[in-house]
């Protein structure tokens, strides 16, 4: 049996636990949180501790924290040689103290306590200093989710940049476009079913592949056309992309 | 019964012929191409011609044929004051000859002959010169999908950027993340669960609200860490959609 404890109490917390008390073989030993749970955790009332001298031995302690409380926090542990792991995309494994053994289990996904997750569907990275406590939480992780990563401190930092580019800022553009077309007095669920379209396309084919557009046919005119039409950041916006689209397929 | 005439027989052209031979009250009656008809349009052998001299008359033309050519296209059509509409979001209607009834039919989405599309969810964007003609227009427009929307040439070009940007632009962006992941040996199918959850978040609340990442948390740090990391025209992608960000929740 492996004995977990989970420290915090925000949404990745919730839902780990959730997990946790779903699989077989693996015990949620405590939650701390420095303040009152929220209504969520009820079902784990027993697991439940408000200090931090209240930890008991267990096999993994999961921070899940803000980022930035990371480091600091881990040095606040009153644990000897433990196993520690952080659960985040964008901070070093090597910023927990030096007091434990250390680790790191990123699930690549974002979560909201309002929202059930199909846990089992969340790619986790792992990275751990020794290879017996990799092989340990590896071993929990798979129990967790069968996409299992083995991934670097610098390779994490670099798939948060890419998750910055997929997910950030398409959805900024998305905004851009609703905004567009609302400054022009134009329904934005007419562009709704073009853009499950887009979605759903680049499921069958490459993304290379998928693209459409006046920068893909280096259509200059309607390029210049489109620009004259726009001002400000977004503009720019739409130059620098279309760059780049004419970059990448070499039409520039 | 309405007599419907296509003018070209590409991807659009053949989901639209499909279409309108499952409706009822309409006809289609001819289909022109200059050059020879794939096997798409086997099913409609009897309405094929290859000679524009062999239009008969019919209550909608419907020009189907590349945005470039369509100006040219309509001053070739041997008809006098019939009703002639295109199908391009990007072409003010003026473009038609002035011989001619002018309107447009854009429908809002990315046609393939390969595949199946669900025509009775697709927005049409409708404008017709005059009144009548818009009434026609629209009484058969609504037979292929109840989203018909009335659009003028000026709102229908802005449409198009908005277009740009939530599906080009977003495309290239997933694109960039992929490059940017494969550089650094990282398995883009990590990705993957995050993309969806992005983009399905969008169908459940507004795209100002499902914003996330370093940008929206004025996260300078991270940010130049990310922007240390990244060089050429990706470091400036990801530096103006950043500023953007900050802007549209007022951080800057």
């Amino acid at each position: 049996m492996l004995h977990i404890s989970i420290l915090g109490a925000g949404n990745l917390a919730y839902h780990l636990a959730k997990r946790i008390s779903q699989i077989q073989g693996v015990n949620l030993l405590q939650i701390y949180n420095r303040s009152p749970f929220s209504f969520h955790f009820d079902s784990f009332k027993q697991a439940q501790i408000g200090n931090l001298s209240e930890l008991l031995a267990a096999d993994i302690y999961i921070i899940c924290i803000k980022d930035e409380e990371i480091a600091t926090f881990s040095t606040l542990l009153p644990l000897k040689n433990q196993f520690v792991v952080h659960t985040s995309g964008n901070t070093p494994m090597e910023v927990l103290a030096d007091t434990h053994r250390k680790g790191v289990l990123y699930p690549v996904q974002s979560f909201s306590k309002e929202k059930e997750i199909a846990f089992s569907q969340i790619p986790l990275c792992l990275e751990a200093q020794h290879p017996s406590d990799y092989a340990l939480l590896e071993d929990f992780a798979k129990k967790l989710s069968p996409l299992v990563y083995k991934m670097s401190s610098q390779q994490r930092k670099q798939l948060h940049i890419g998750a910055v580019f997929a997910n950030n800022f398409a959805n900024h553009l998305w905004y851009i476009s609703e905004k567009h077309c609302q400054k022009h007095d134009i329904d934005f669920r007419i562009l709704r079913p073009l853009l499950q379209e887009t979605y759903q396309k680049t499921l069958q084919m490459s993304f290379y592949e998928a693209q459409t557009g006046p920068a893909r046919r280096a259509d200059t005119i309607t390029i210049e056309k489109h620009l004259s039409l726009l001002d400000g950041i977004d503009q720019q916006i739409y130059k620098i992309l279309t760059q780049s689209i004419l970059q990448a397929y070499e039409k520039c």
